[in-house]
């Protein structure tokens, strides 16, 4: 809080992937001999990446696959896969939305109810074809319907809201205990978001398994715009890492930190790792994916809030198939959009990092990505006039 | 004052919207337990929302249904509205003109006389229909015309030009006593412009009930580039606030602070809050509802200057009713443009502030809007290429 | 010196025009009672404004138009009036060139020697029009050509290159010595230009009557690409403008600090003077006048350098008359373009400044030009795209 | 270090050539005095700038006529001009592929293995030619390939990978040692590319002649989007020279430190000399050249990654021919893009720099390229809808 922005108020810097790159040190690795696995409770996945619980992007057979790839799909457990028996239906209806009816359209599908036998059945659908069931629930649901979840079978159980917090007052409905939650699910539970190191250290004490950092920075996300809340990632995820760090000399137990958002490239992924994470969950990439439900169209679920939608459905380029995203090769495309783990590891390679804990300790420089070293054709880029 | 500009010249850093962006605590709270309501003297109003004394903004209509909303929208007592009994007229005439002959129609009507007995007769209108009646004067015309407003019935007498000085030397004119006006009035006086904490103390010494913080920052106001004069909101309302703090303690007296000018969003509203605004007064939101005088057409009073124009007539999209603007819902739009109290609301529950007090406490974190997290869609709306 | 950059390498921060801005104080004055006087040695002008020594800008009529409104035109005596009986001929040739071509012309004619004859027969045109004669010469001829021009009336001397030292190394040429220049001249001598408080000590020492200020930044200049040289006009400004205080305690006398280059519109003026400034060299605005030789067109000298040019032509809009751009009014311009000394004095009355010395003391802050506060529109037209 | 990211997370500010300009000091020098020779071991150079070793950049036409301007071109040893006796098809066959081709023509070509037999041919050619020979071999093939080079005659052995260290682990391959590679060659060997201090102390000590700084600046280059590794080149520079100049007290040898990547124009050069450089190696200003083999295009080797590529194919306008470019003159272009050499020469002078050691210690400035003094149009060109 050093920095004075008025009289008697002061603020901290927040960086943000693009204000950040990365500098080799004294050694190199053979990318061949990089470890990129992570854990999440008992569960090992040989990749550090999630796909985000979003409708344009995880159904069953986006699990299926990424699942093959050795990393985890998260189902959002109430919204259309939850709602429809066949959710095809409802999904065309929000590609073939005129842009200027397309959040009215996800609004009227967010207002039908989630079906309690659908959630069940989903699960059911998981583990049927031998994946790891992990689904997503809003705190206020996690308590009847996610715990029906896992009673089905669930693995990993995901509370998720745009902002979590340990203390909800409301005149409404009675606050729900995240520490009962972790204690009643018998399955580990993951628990997001929250930007900072008191919020990440409380929800580390209520019994989380992990922790979703990130607030506001996804392609799909307007809450800093509406709201005027946010925070960069990469000082997110370093506060919340440290967090995680005085958490384990604390009790011992060593939370996982997920960064959650902002992630469009390889060098996302490297930066979030470097400033702390133990995994990522990733949205826009997989929306981008040949296979994904949103088929060329991409929303969050704060698109849906009946009266303050903070989300919009964009239109996205279909970059080729999930293997070709997380595993490679990129053929075409060099621009760090396809083979993210391939970038983690050629990135691991010239940092000298044999495993992701080394290059949490990896050497950080301030050095914004735009406008550096006359590279005109990428900012052509970036302001979408390149060719 | 302790950034080094130059040998002997020091600045200090003044911080806009766009700069900062807002984190979340230890809790949260329930949307529908906060408590937005603001004070200006003894008149409570449900929402802390003021509309821009501007011709494009508001008539007797958009007055009647902010009324009825909760908030309060201020009349222009020096312009169209009262240099005409049907003022229609004039208004098509700016809209009408082409983009090049715009800033001289505007001269023109500028330089027409006011009829004081149509200031009366707006007055009386506004108090006829039920409303609060709330108006603004020069500094020039407060203690003549504007004590006359009060005479016919008018609530809140607000005086304001692009900066407002306790102290002004002219060799033409009498200086004006603010002290004086403010003990005449009988009735509660806003006074502005200004931006440092130094004028905003003196100001409340002469007698406000309210400050308008904010010189140069509105979208229709080239005041910056002209006059090279301007600040920052987040500063400028900072640094007021704790003129407004320390002349609590002085006096026991507590006068409120009105963001004025820059807010665009959700998001904007939220920021001038929690840099420790009491109420924001907002021009071009308005101007873009269904119901504004300008119809599709903003422009502010110092495009009138006769010979230094320091504004400019802007189209604006029309983007919903008054209702829909203030109190929502938000349909087809989720770029905060809508339900702006919506969004305050929202914001205080993921914030976990109960009140207005409580969010100008907010955590603050500099973090630029412009270019974070990989969001090149943002790039292309704000620089005007989105699809 | 306090920034470090690297191991062993340090630096300052400079500042240009756009990152800052002025703050009101106290008081406020009326404009009507400023005083905006300067003087180049004995010599007293009503407004504080040189136009640069430009063949696009400045002519025998321009410079008799700027006397009437109180200002002082300099000629370039090393250009094309001084190279042609009738100069219409080669500025209708540089007009006229292709975009592709437009260089390579402007280097042939500034291959073509200048005639001695001409540079007496301009200074003469000038006096006999009643006008304050004032023609600028390299260092290298103004020891010749510049004394000849002295003693066919030229009242005030400029000296000017795009970087001028006291001690030029050369084994081609014989060092000038600017302080016998000085001496021999017998006329207020205006030298330039240079950024740093030890250049312009030393420029003072040797006898200098004003000082140009400023390396770089006109809208015609590359040479800040080109050859990496250049600094902000504040901090240069600011730190010349020490240098003068400095001398004045040491000599008693006090030398006048002309800000050159990067003005294009009336806030510019102002923050010029608010650095520290006693008066204003402007180029790209007055090219933009109706009477410019330009006639739509702006081009540097240094565009013509024989294998390196470091300047470009470019296509300027015409604004209006000279009257128009210095003493207004500004009708259908209102974003600083036109009434310069309208804006300048409308500024000090904002300020309470009543003369150029205390606007000289005005509070300043960082605060960018550039996306601040939602002006989207801004943007727009500042790349270029704005309706 | 000393800039907080996060609780327990550090890093450094690393500026970039945008970041910075020059500022002159008491000092001026005739251009023509200037000496800009470079030493690379016993062999010395009239320019100090390097040829990057490129497919798309350099030929043995290429290496003959910048041997014959003074300078100094380096083959790409295992690119095209090994793979292939005639490498015209193969160039051909890139620069005609369509754009969302382009990537993968580069990588099947890139997959081709190297003929030893064309490598020995290459040199003699060179040789032959009665030029300098120098070529890059990548680490791996230093050992083997680029001896076998040496034998047949070449004069400087460049090692050169995206990151370079002095400690490579890997299970698949056995270590490289630059230090014995440095002993065999019995010829200067210039190794990169590095970043910081460290790095370039420790490949000093290993026994090199120059070191390649610079990692991911370049404009064919994506390496900082995918990998997220980077760093600005002033700042790398500038670490680099004061390893230099610490090596050369503990040693008493001088390496030359070349800085590699990021410069476009003149003012770029200028930079580099003034952060400490020794010379410069540049890529995308010859691939603009006329004689250029990519003939209008431009691509980095990392683009034919087999996975993971690293760089684009960019379309590239001719700007003139090489003597033009190094030596000028600068007809039609005054952007800085040509006359690299007369650049350099003239901000010497107003510098007042006799040497490039001289030019090491010219004064520099934090002030960024991007949005300074209005100038509307520079934005408008680099956004590239400039006119």
């Amino acid at each position: 809080m050093n920095i004075q922005v008025g009289r008697n108020k002061f603020a901290y810097q927040s960086y943000g992937f693009d204000d950040i790159a990365l500098v080799p040190g004294m050694k190199t690795t053979d990318p061949v001999d990089t470890d990129i696995s992570m854990n999440i409770g008992d569960f090992r996945f040989d990749i550090p990446i999630l796909a985000s619980a979003m409708d344009s992007t995880v159904d069953l057979n986006v699990i299926k696959e990424i699942h093959r790839l050795g990393g985890l799909a998260v189902m959002n457990m109430q919204g259309i896969q939850t709602k429809f028996e066949n959710p095809e239906d409802a999904l065309k209806k929000i590609r073939k939305a005129p842009v200027e009816e397309s959040t009215r359209v996800i609004q009227e599908l967010a207002a039908i109810p989630v079906k309690d036998e659908l959630v069940v059945k989903r699960v059911r659908e998981i583990k049927d074809a031998g994946c790891i069931a992990c689904g997503s629930f809003t705190p206020k649901s996690a308590d009847s319907l996610g715990l029906k979840a896992v009673e089905a079978g669930l693995d990993i159980l995901v509370v998720q809201s745009t902002v979590t917090s340990l203390e909800h007052e409301s005149s409404r409905f009675e606050s729900l205990s995240l520490k009962s939650i972790c204690e009643k699910a018998g399955v580990p539970v993951v628990i997001g978001n929250s930007v900072t190191y008191e919020v990440a250290l409380e929800i580390m004490r209520a019994g989380a398994t992990g922790i979703l950092v990130g607030i506001g920075p996804g392609a799909t996300c307007t809450t800093r715009g509406v709201l005027a809340v946010g925070a960069g990632q990469v000082t997110s995820t370093a506060d919340s890492a440290a967090a995680r760090d005085d958490y384990f000399k604390e009790s011992g137990r060593y939370v996982q930190i997920i960064t959650d958002g902002g992630i469009a490239r390889g060098g996302d992924v490297v930066k979030a790792f470097a400033s702390g994470a133990d995994a990522v969950m990733i949205g826009t990439p997989f929306a981008r994916a040949n296979e994904s439900p949103g088929q060329g169209y991409h929303w969050g679920m704060a698109t849906g809030h009946p009266t303050l939608p903070r989300g919009t459905r964009i239109k996205v380029e279909k970059l080729g198939s999930l293997e070709e995203l997380i595993l490679g090769p990129a053929l075409n495309r060099s621009d760090g959009s396809l083979n993210l783990t391939g970038a983690l590891r050629e990135a691991m390679g010239v940092l000298g990092c044999r495993n992701l804990k080394e290059l949490q300790k990896a050497n950080m420089v301030i050095c914004p990505n735009f406008l550096t070293e006359g590279k005109t054709f990428q900012i052509n880029q970036r302001v979408g006039m390149g060719k």
